[in-house]
């Protein structure tokens, strides 16, 4: 089995066994010591196409029940294995191999009109409701939580990251304050309410528009927030904020300086603005086939230098870069814990078959694989148009915060 | 007067006069009120080089005193002038055809073997020593100090940019520390005494490497503290630390993916690095030509995006940056004014002319002019080769700090 045999070759942790379409149990053993887990490939042709392109086969073949997991655990349990042995699987000539050639596809791939971004977008965003109830926290928060301990519940998580954006936005009541991809609001009405700022959403989901329209109505903040169905390329006038959180995940990597040219249009000569975002520690590069082809069609992890590049030529001033690690991790852990916890109401109540739970445990999974033994992470890029918008030090940051008297952050060891 | 005519097209702020070799004065107003300056340009030649290579030819005349300021102030406003208008004066065809050329020169510019480094510390680094104390802090920290307030002596933002660089770096008693480009040592001394870490620091500089390894005698610090005059590639062995302050301005960049994996060579799995450098909040490009013949042959100024593809290439965490605005323009008007009110020793003791004076004038008065107005900062990037080396959030280095009972930092207001 070629599958066998490649795995064979990279797995340094751990044990891993791989039982074929015959029923015969094939066992890969890592020098080191590790998770132990057990796999069934239903038939032959799966196996091959898990040999030849797997990150695409493995996540098809698990939706599709032609992949299964007979012992140690579930779906998480082999994508962590795969994970903790990804650094030596990604060394060898094939993978580096496919790699250049993603990178080669990408600026076509990237090309994002305003029609595309639209559709894109409904793809994700537009799904049944009730889904997201059954996975995020009760304002919705779909992006990366911030812990301060790792103790938190994600409720209290989530609230965090708001806080911590709001210090960073330096926001004083009155002010015009834009966000670009609002999704449900959550942002936005926490943002008016905490801070007396007169706020604008902008989103291109129909069902988010929608929801965060009514929340607005309904908190009694329709003067203060309102929410527009557009893309954030016809926005126009001028703002003394600008926060983006997991939006610019869409934006593709041929569109960067145009997003920087239109927040730099869209700021007062004093403003600054806040892009909270996924990025990959390592050169730019392709984003996994399976993600873009099941969940995110059009999305695009960018490299730190990637983005930088382009805001170096638009001309804006970075006084700020925090790098989330491993937040998303526990973020993404939590998600999957309560998705896996909701999954029969998952099926009765908003209607999704056993095929669409597989493939958003899968896409839960990969990620948070991913962000805890991969190269991704989450960046805060502050930005602004002139240096001295932003305070000397980042002091104030904690101060806006409270202080120190709250919860220690978690140590290293 | 060519000179006069290019000015005359883009200065929009405040007024120059220039009179001219004949005497004659010709008076160039800005739209909107701002400083007045009176320059005399001595010779046609001159009045010829300032038209066509300003950059070059503004610094030298000054030098030579066929530049003279005659009201208004000193070199210094005259370069703040400048500086005010210097976005107009970029956007000028000419200045930008200049640009591309330089980048074009820039890969064979910057090819740095280690003999060659060795020769261009020597240039700067190897001065009289006097010449260092009548401008620097009783430390001799060369580099960018951290203003909390803006208030403090040079003596108090040294000191502090010391704790937040400590701050940064996690130390703990019995770590290895490695210094790259030490200086007078006053960063691994500071380390060593403090939090009891064992030091080792490398240089280039013969005048530094004494001054360094006496002050580690004579602080009774030799058994923690030692420095070796050696060109950083050389080093071998493993560090859990390592900071670099005020070096990489001399990498080149021809050679940043050589420090970086030289630096993950250094440190341990888990070892964390700080750099601290100069950079430029623009797209890559030349460093002042002026500059880089008479103050720091071999220097150049990075890009974000230029160092950030070199790490994601090296394959190293950056769990952090932050953006040091206007700290270094501070910086050089505490030294310069040091220097102009020990001029008449700088020459009796030292043993420097009137024309050294001028240049050394204007080296400090145009990089302060550079980090008021125009596209210099500082940054500091941490780096591990783990990305929980650090903890999950940035409230260790308030807290290591010292915490808000501080004073708080300056209002961007």
């Amino acid at each position: 089995m070629l599958f066998v045999e490649v795995l064979t070759r990279v797995l340094g942790e751990g044990q891993l066994t791989v039982i074929d379409a015959s029923g015969r149990p094939h066992r890969i053993e890592g020098a080191r010591p590790g998770p132990s887990v057990t796999m069934r490939v239903h038939d032959r042709w799966t196996g091959l196409r898990l040999a030849v392109r797997p990150r695409l086969a493995l996540g098809e073949a698990y939706m599709d029940g032609r992949v299964t997991i007979e012992a140690g655990g579930d779906i998480y349990d082999l994508l962590d294995l795969i994970g903790r042995n990804m650094q030596a699987l990604d060394a060898t000539p094939m993978v580096r191999w496919s790699y250049a050639l993603q990178r080669w596809l990408r600026a076509v791939e990237h090309y994002n009109p305003i029609g595309k971004a639209q559709k894109n977008v409904a793809h994700h965003y537009d799904l049944k409701d009730q889904l997201y109830d059954f996975f995020l926290d009760r304002d919705r928060q779909y992006s990366c939580a911030y812990f301060r301990t790792g103790d938190e519940s994600l409720e209290e998580a989530q609230l965090d990251k708001k806080r911590h954006i709001a210090a960073k936005l330096l926001l004083e009541p009155g002010q015009r304050v834009l966000d670009i991809g609002s999704g449900w609001g959550g942002m936005a009405l926490f943002l008016s309410q905490q801070f007396g700022v007169d706020t604008t959403g902008v989103t291109l989901s129909a069902s988010q528009h929608a929801v965060a329209s009514r929340r607005a109505l309904e908190g009694g903040l329709a003067d203060r927030v309102r929410f527009k169905l557009l893309d954030y390329r016809q926005e126009t006038g001028r703002y003394d904020r600008i926060v983006s959180v997991g939006m610019f995940e869409h934006v593709g990597s041929a569109h960067y300086v145009e997003f920087f040219t239109k927040v730099k249009d869209l700021l007062t000569e004093d403003g600054v603005m806040l892009l909270h975002s996924i990025g990959r520690m390592e050169p730019p590069g392709g984003t996994n086939t399976w993600l873009r082809k099941y969940i995110f069609p059009g999305g695009y992890t960018p490299a730190l230098s990637e983005v930088l590049a382009a805001i170096e030529k638009v001309g804006l001033w970075v006084a700020d870069i925090e790098v989330l690690r491993l937040h998303y991790a526990e973020t993404l852990r939590h998600w999957r814990l309560r998705f896996l916890a909701n999954r029969e109401q998952i099926k009765q109540i908003a209607g999704y078959d056993d095929r669409f739970c597989r493939m958003w445990e899968f896409y839960l999974a990969g990620c948070e694989v991913a962000f805890r033994y991969m190269n991704q992470m989450v960046f805060q890029i502050q930005l602004a148009r002139r240096q001295d918008a932003v305070p000397l030090t980042r002091d104030y940051v904690i101060d806006a915060e409270g202080g120190l008297h709250r919860p220690r952050s978690m140590a290293a060891e």
